[in-house]
């Protein structure tokens, strides 16, 4: 069977400074980061031939090509399902150039969430009305936000296996330790304790505050290639080892309720059962994870579907978080995450898997090989492999 | 170079009757129609493991997957540009089933765009707010409606090439013979002739009412697979010999009037030309088109951009109809088309391309190896080449 393994790369990577208030259009910011990651991989804008993107995105390809000086554009794409769509779009770009559709693929994600200033989408209703109607069973009853949602999920989970909340406060203490150490980071030292954590608001029990990602503003960008190509350019490139999205029987986003299992996450063991197949590396071969940690107690849950540990233990591998920190047995979301440096829907996430691959990071792990990225913990979801 | 050429097939293909007033609702039409898909292809839903659909699409690939006894989804992806986006989303199916992201991949677009009657999108606004703005610059002056945003175009057409209004009324007319044999169509047992044409309304000069297409409800589905799979199948495989898509320089939808030269439909061009060299065949071996006739003045224009004749002379060559006719020297829309047929956003144009290939269709043009279809003219754009 063939497969995409290795034959294509991340070779360009751009980043617009997290803020609460950029003061700039998405358009502005995702031009910015996009020269950036051109300057970063040595190209010019006329060698981009494909930008992927993701859905409901205020700025579209064309605007982007306009605006930059890239001319035509041979592939283009979008993916809905938020921070499931991240790596998802880097799979999409990776078979475009090794399908010979484009050259050169940009793939960029650019927000004001939490200024909410500049060119939003003109969605009013956002939701394709199937989805809609599901969700006509959850709303009366409050769960009108991902956070309320997730809560039913991460309840059954402590339930099931008799697991305290406070355990889950290690996830927010160590991306916040990581964080605090990165210039881009909301959080750039600023890093809190466990006891921070266990003082912080309820917000949907059991998720305290420091449980939930900020909304934030800022931008991300990507250059992908095919591997030969990668070769020519600048930077040490990020070799795409595998790359999966999975949507598992009886998915919602954040209410997949019907399910006979509730405290699992199987779109994510099936991503991960994916990518080491096509990789043909095994969980113990990886050196750094960056995981979706939206709200953090889907962290030890990805753990277990990824198999670095077994059924039930991902709360107490992340006890005292000593596992998860640079030096440990499996350093975790190196630059903060969404939880310590800011939520650009997993973006950031694949950035800092290509920092740890070039040795970059500012919370650099020693000799990387191989990096692990996995978004969209409790809905569909998708992950990638990157090889030195 | 590695491309897709003739890696992939499309093996099931699946119609929901065309009408005015399905009295479906589009989730009903989409399964019922991917089950058709999977009949015909000798396949069960639990062979199925990618759905790929428009964007804003009211049900999606899980609602689909849980109506159907589909499983786990490995891949799934959505794309924008209406018609633009048929054969796109056909060239992502082919290049995720021979990448190995899944193997067998359905694309189903299900739509009740006449009745409007069940479980529309909830999407109030629609577009991404950089193109709302785009279009600010038009609205105001009466541009509110594709048909007269594609009138600027033709009117620039006319003039550069001298064109009469009454040349395109071959493009119907030819359309609403071929749709006039095909039981499936709105028009069936419906035929127009020149004079009636001549004597139809005006909706924005120069387009007639029977310049442009009628809305409809109804559904199609596909079934991709890889060319290897698809040998062990029931039917003759329609080998994706070529796929492409194209944004140029200055697109906007419909209204690319920033261009230095109005009167050409270049990503229509560009996707030709990247077809050709994919499939490495030229115009002259074409045997069967398929093209965007959602304005009919628009096929004269792709006709030239896929040089099946020269500059200007599109008109020329619809002139009389005889050359699109079955049998004749460039059969085009041979099950009607948009206007002859219905308007699925060129799903119904690969639909027939397929048939042409099996030599099934109610239409059929002798000895078919090779169907070029496009879609998408006036926009972003995408085409297929399919070998029997």
């Amino acid at each position: 069977m063939e497969t995409l393994k290795d034959k294509t790369a991340i070779v360009g990577i751009g980043v617009h400074e997290f803020s609460k208030d950029s003061g700039r259009t998405v358009w502005d910011m995702a031009c910015r980061c996009i020269r950036d990651a051109l300057d970063d991989a040595g190209l010019t804008p006329p060698d981009i031939d494909g930008i992927v993107i993701y859905e409901g995105e205020a700025v579209e390809q064309q605007h982007i090509a306009r605006a930059m000086g890239i001319g035509n554009l041979s592939y283009f794409g979008d993916c809905r399902w938020g921070s499931g769509a991240a790596c998802s779009q880097v799979l999409r770009a990776a078979m475009a150039v090794a399908a010979g559709a484009a050259n050169n693929v940009v793939f960029v994600r650019s927000i004001t969430d939490s200024s909410k200033t500049s060119l939003p989408p003109v969605f009013i209703g956002e939701l394709p009305s199937a989805r809609a109607i599901e969700w006509d069973f959850y709303n009366p009853f409050g769960l009108v936000s991902n956070a309320g949602r997730s809560a039913m999920i991460v309840r059954r989970y402590m339930h099931e296996f008799g697991i305290k909340s406070d355990q889950f406060g290690w996830v927010p203490t160590v991306c916040r330790e990581h964080g605090a150490k990165n210039p881009n980071s909301l959080f750039y030292e600023k890093p809190i304790t466990i006891k921070d954590y266990q003082e912080s608001g309820m917000i949907v029990e059991p998720l305290r505050a420091l449980d939930c990602y900020t909304e934030t503003d800022g931008a991300v960008a990507f250059i992908i290639t095919t591997a030969e190509r990668a070769k020519r350019l600048k930077q040490r490139p990020a070799y795409i080892m595998a790359a999966a999205q999975s949507m598992a029987d009886g998915v919602e986003l954040m209410t997949s309720y019907y399910r006979s299992v509730l405290s699992g996450l199987p779109e994510i063991g099936n991503v991960g059962r994916k990518l080491f197949a096509m990789a043909e590396v095994a969980s113990k071969d990886i050196d750094v994870v960056q995981l979706d940690d939206s709200y953090a107690p889907l962290v030890p849950m990805q753990l277990e579907e990824l198999g670095f540990c077994g059924r039930g233990e991902g709360a107490a591998f992340c006890d005292g978080g000593n596992r998860m920190r640079v030096g440990g047995e499996l350093p975790m979301n190196t630059s903060g995450g969404s939880l310590g440096e800011g939520h650009i829907y997993g973006l950031n996430h694949i950035f800092e898997a290509v920092r740890q691959i070039r040795g970059t990071s500012t919370t650099q792990e020693k000799d990387v090989e191989l990096v692990l990225v996995a978004t969209g913990a409790g809905g569909p979801a998708s992950g990638l492999i990157l090889r030195r």
